[in-house]
């Protein structure tokens, strides 16, 4: 099935470009209720599920040892701009756990957090890998290994147990065969796992409403999914989307980005699941068809969505700081309350 | 008529991306020859049409009075990186004409060349308009303006003359009426022109072979050719696509990235003219497609496309250096003889 399209990208009064991608929005019985375009598309989830890569950070014990706080296992879950409320907290979690910053295999980047940015460069500063969007991710993981006494130098790669370990949540969560996640590298070192797009609804689904995971790892998806919704914070950063979806969904709301543009959403209320990817990949068609969808589907008010018009209808602006276009959402979720993905 | 895929982005052996697109090849008689999506999208040039905003400097007779080099006017073609081979050269204009920096409109923005943002912050110094990518085409449009004692505060204006001046050359130049042209507001603050994909080819075929232009406007436009292909560091920069695709081609094609997703070429051996828009407007995918076309239409060797592989299928890297994926053209041009966009 072809991409659809999502979001228009207006210039003035005429078209400038345009986005098409897939939705898939799934129940916590694994019913796909309504998509556009292929809901079946196999998408590399990125970051989007790094709320499931942090479930064995609890379920092994290692955050309860570690006595991690809601902050903290939020920003395991994240993908932080790099603001010191970030990377001052990814350091005191090293620290407890007595590793350096140079045992984060996440390599580096330009943080979102262009202050930090400036500030590194004028003070002479390199970046280092805690200013990756990863950072607190990769401390989880180290975390877990070291709770569990592996080997710390490799714990980036497939092969290693804790990588093992999330692919397996990842495949149980989401009810799909481990032998048939797709992986490839992630931006950050560790493995990233494609799945159909309608799995990776379900898996949110499942993450709001987790009853089906059984007791152990309901509470540790709770526990996680609390944390997150506490400090939507952790996983964005000032002004960005997760942050301030969750905020402003006021507790009903479990929101992850991926690179790539992909979002992950579970509803409490409903324990539906939604999945959205952008077929071309372009982070700024994402958070419209987001909000789009939410609008359609009930999950959103009117005055909710106004609070958050500059994500649902972003302005383009030029060099002049003038307002020249924006993008504007254009699709129609269809039902297709009949099949069932989840089928036991 | 939808766009078609051009370009498959893979991370490992998995699909995670794909762009869609749209692609017309016609020559200097007006005759569409090839085509993949719509060639009749109407499309804003946005950049790629700077060496036909470029046409009035010429012809107006300012860079005869100002003594422009043909590093100049390839810089007033140019989307540059920033570099001090840049900057210099366009400080060397304004110098010339007698007004300052603050006289460009074109805003500020990060500069390409990410040394020259560095060694600002670092020394404490601020963006101005002159690391802006349009500051050369600003410089030009100034220096006309003065050139014929126009108001400068306003050249950015539609209704100023420079840019009716413009617009009329477009018009001409495509052979598409003025009144069907669309326009909004360009990154830098100008009016950008939305033309049929076609028209824009059609464009750049004439650039290439000029002989039906008249013989003044044919005069200037090969002063304007002849001057980016002599100097396309101007044009782009270090490692541009722009500037590294004209050295490598050796003077035979010319070639212009527009923001976007845009990019047009002109092939001087052929007299074609060649437009490429990528529909979800990412740049990363219009190289690829660029140099597939060329492939196609046998305008660039086996040799030439290997010196221009990192273009043609580049590298998908992660924030750990490592080579994780790459963009992999995949679309066939269309034949389409029999259609001609040049009644007359």
């Amino acid at each position: 099935m072809q991409p659809i399209k999502l979001v228009d990208v207006y210039r003035g009064e005429n078209l400038e470009s345009s986005h098409f991608g897939h939705v898939a929005v799934v129940n916590s019985e694994g019913e796909l209720l309504y998509s556009v375009g292929d809901p079946h598309r196999v998408t590399y989830a990125r970051s989007s599920v790094k709320p499931l890569q942090a479930i064995p950070i609890v379920e092994t014990g290692a955050a309860d040892q570690y006595e991690m706080t809601d902050q903290e296992l939020s920003l395991c879950c994240a993908s932080h701009s790099g603001e010191s409320q970030h990377t001052d907290r990814v350091l005191s979690m090293l620290k407890r756990v007595g590793v350096e910053v140079s045992s984060l295999q996440c390599g580096t980047h330009i943080p979102h957090a262009h202050d930090t940015y400036k500030n590194l460069i004028s003070s002479g500063k390199d970046l280092t890998p805690l200013y990756n969007n990863c950072s607190g991710k990769h401390a989880g993981m180290l975390i877990t290994a070291i709770h569990h006494h592996e080997t710390l130098e490799d714990y980036y790669l497939p092969t290693h147990p804790v990588q093992q370990r999330i692919i397996q949540v990842i495949s149980e969560v989401t009810d799909y065969p481990m032998e048939k996640i797709k992986t490839g590298v992630d931006g950050c070192g560790v493995p990233v796992h494609a799945l159909p797009l309608e799995r990776l609804a379900y898996g949110f689904a499942r993450m709001a409403h987790p009853h089906s995971l059984g007791s152990k790892r309901a509470e540790a998806v709770k526990r996680i999914t609390a944390a997150m919704i506490k400090h939507p914070e952790m996983v964005g950063g000032t002004g960005r989307f997760c942050t301030q979806l969750m905020r402003t969904a006021k507790g009903r709301l479990l929101g992850k980005a991926g690179a790539e543009a992909v979002y992950l959403i579970g509803d409490k209320e409903t324990g539906m699941g939604i999945a959205i990817k952008i077929e071309d990949g372009n982070g700024r068609a994402v958070y419209p068809a987001v909000l789009e969808t939410l609008r359609q589907l009930g999950m959103m008010s009117q005055d909710q969505l106004h609070h958050l018009q500059h994500h649902y209808r972003p302005a383009l602006k030029n060099a002049r700081n003038e307002h020249v276009g924006e993008l504007i959402p254009s699709f129609t979720l269809q039902k297709c309350k009949s099949t069932i993905v989840n089928k036991k």
